[in-house]
């Protein structure tokens, strides 16, 4: 299957857009699609396409795509299934190759007249070499366009940076949206899949795994009909960007849900588990643990080993994110004598100075902790670093301090740390030592857990390597 | 062992407070002791302590506690370890009975002149009747007071609420308070035990079983020297509170900060574990499940069975529940043949009827919503209900008016939701929404467990129930 990759341009990267459907009813989609991209910053031409409306949200309007005087390079539409066949034939009439096909009842639905419909458009996209996101999707985001290319203008609040979100479910990539933004996670597009009618996960694997944007590839996953094309683009894709997946359906009732959902099985979780990890992609469990993976992976350089080196502010946040370092099957070796000893001088006695260390006595001294962390971050037998760091009133300014001394420090190691702070007390503080590389995670047990997919996606890949491409 | 809560009513319900070591040093633990008390709302009178000083936070300091002319039923004692046992016997002579030990510098350091210390202060402390929560804690709290006798002032930011948190670490407490009020979990009190001289998690637990202010217990240990003390009491408050445990300490690394941190060693993980679930304290494994799980016993009634129904805004989102909800046991039965024909009156065909439901089709209408609820609640083989909604422009108003639908019913199963928007987009609507019992969680997956442990917890009660009174 070859992959052609400017194909999708027309759709992530469009110089015009053109919205069939558009409305000024707040009540229609067709309006949330033109606010998406009006106060999203789209910079690109727009062209509502609506014969009842002369003007939408400020626009000129256009009664059909034969009336729009300029090439149009995406269109989305957010038309009534049965007009799409025909909508898609005009497209094709303009030359418009890209297409994100918000409208639903096609394959998701029970009626048979879903599924012909949907056979319908996929040969007229195949006959006339489109490429349709969709249908039954929320749409598409391309945050360095930026173009927000879905009925949900809120996607622009995300952050932009280096994760490409792949999803399956518009519901799903909702809520890991919102999530993303409220953990700082960068994205740097978000695509729903919907009911894939010629635009599968593999597909976009390929051209995210060639995106200069995008350093990770994060996918949620209901069902795939035909998961080896997946698997056998992940297998080249893994050793370019990590390729992390979150894959519902584990439970016989969901894989019927996924069924009705967008039209797949979800298929034996036991049997994506294995072809998963033989593709490289790496697996995991929840969509915080995808967005905390994906948010590690996009940061930090790879841990050459198991070796964690746990530095915190008070001992209890430690000893939880030690905790599950161990069960992960990290270890936390004791510090070389030399490291000791440099260790030994920043810190009172007072202080627990092995590994994990507690700096509590030296916390208001970010001087201290930063002269650790470099130290430690020299042990031979260190390969990462979990830094916890609890805010009270009387060690207000030592992070920004901290972040300001890291800084300027060339840091070959993970660092993933967990500053809690109550609410956006500690807001710049963080920034800016998430500025320097280091993600900061809300819990010191969600910093060592993506640490642990740093380390379990760094063997993914060293063994994909071993095997040779395929 | 007798308990006598009267003593700790001087400690979490004091009707004036000294501060011995208090300062309007920012740079000191007594500066952010005074502004807890001040701008936490205290409703007492504070005397501040400090020879030096004619005024503190505009309150008339005092050189020492002879000199305050009232009665002092709390002393809060901030002064260097070394002055602390004249400082208890000056107490006593004021006939002050409770005391809260801020200083560190006992058995939690190397030194071995901590451990005697620790030893003497103890020794007085029993000998005139005093309750010492400490020493080498951050303070405690009483949000229905309210009484912040911390150094960090913001701990007055948690919302008011049922659940009692009892910790062994600082670190975590913080970690848990602000994450308490970042997830609106409500807190009766919140209590640092530091290194538990004479106060330790088993007078704690028969403290707050009593307290009409707390209806749940939560706490985060590390070790304890003598457990079965706290088992016992546990045995009692299980069947009038439900307990919940976050246990550190389980690795070997771990177990040995546990014995620098606070003195005791954490001890093996298993033993906790069965001594645990023999005494109905349901044990949880993370700092986010800890608050997750306290919420839900908080808020909703015990479900009777494991039937379980799922209902979905979006379809991705309740599969991702109902994986979790299978996984953890329960099952997702049909709906009997009388409350399905009700919902399929209320939802259109293309929408997916049978459990879990996908009521996209209906996401604008809120009436729709709130009659499946309805139906869902009087089906006998459905005892708990998981809720997920996700934002979308054009479902905004949805969750607002299902609040104010639901606020009128009168519900006797669990309801738990993930309603998930950017920031506070439905800040207002979910505060509403838990305002009628239904508490919400950041993803379908955490509500999913919140309601799995409260499975877990009923079941450890009727267990305990049968056991009878030990």
């Amino acid at each position: 299957m070859e992959q052609r990759p400017s194909d999708l341009d027309s759709i992530f990267k469009p110089q015009s857009v053109a919205v069939v459907g558009a409305s000024d009813n707040p009540g229609k989609l067709g309006f949330h699609v033109m606010k998406s991209l009006v106060q999203g910053g789209y910079p690109g031409v727009v062209f509502p396409i609506n014969p009842g409306k002369n003007e939408i949200l400020g626009l000129k309007a256009y009664p059909s795509l034969s009336h729009v005087p300029q090439t149009v390079d995406l269109a989305i539409i957010v038309l009534p299934a049965d007009l799409v066949p025909r909508t898609l034939e005009g497209c094709h009439e303009r030359g418009i190759r890209g297409i994100v096909l918000i409208t639903a009842g096609f394959k998701e639905i029970e009626d048979q007249k879903g599924e012909r419909l949907q056979q319908d458009i996929t040969e007229i996209a195949n006959r006339f070499g489109m490429k349709i996101i969709g249908p039954n999707t929320f749409g598409v985001v391309n945050l360095h366009l930026p173009l927000n290319a879905s009925f949900t203008p809120e996607f622009s609040q995300v952050k932009k940076g280096k994760v490409g979100l792949v999803s399956q479910s518009g519901g799903m990539s909702h809520l890991l949206g919102f999530l993303s933004i409220e953990s700082h996670v960068g994205m740097s597009k978000i695509i729903g899949l919907g009911n894939r009618c010629n635009v599968d996960f593999a597909e976009m694997v390929a051209y995210l795994s060639e995106d200069p944007e995008t350093e990770v590839i994060a996918m949620y996953i209901e069902g795939i009909d035909e998961p080896r094309g997946l698997v056998e683009v992940a297998k080249r894709s893994c050793l370019k960007k990590p390729l992390v997946a979150f894959k519902a359906g584990r439970s016989l009732t969901s894989d019927k849900a996924s069924q009705f959902h967008t039209g797949s099985l979800a298929g034996k979780h036991e049997i994506y588990a294995g072809a998963f990890r033989q593709a490289g992609i790496l697996m995991v469990e929840s969509s915080e643990e995808l967005l905390d993976a994906s948010k590690a992976l996009a940061m930090c350089p790879l841990p050459q080993g198991t070796g964690v080196a746990v530095l915190s502010g008070q001992a209890g946040p430690g000893m939880v994110a030690s905790d599950l370092c161990e069960g992960e099957g990290m270890t936390l070796p004791p510090f070389s004598t030399a490291i000791q000893r440099r260790i030994d001088e920043l810190l009172p006695p007072i202080a627990i100075r092995t590994n994990p260390i507690d700096m509590g006595p030296a916390w208001y001294d970010s001087a201290a902790i930063g002269g650790i962390v470099d130290a430690v971050c020299e042990d031979p037998a260190i390969h990462a670093i979990v830094l916890c760091i609890m805010f009270a009133s009387a060690n207000r300014s030592a992070v920004g301090t901290l972040a300001q001394l890291l800084r300027k420090k060339k840091i070959d190691k993970p660092i993933l740390s967990c500053f809690s702070a109550p609410g956006t007390t500690w807001e710049e503080e963080i920034r800016l030592l998430e500025g320097t590389g280091i993600p900061n995670f809300a819990t010191p047990e969600r910093a060592a857990k993506a640490l642990a997919n740093l380390i379990r996606y760094h063997r993914l890949r060293e063994r994909r390597k071993a095997y040779g491409n395929p």
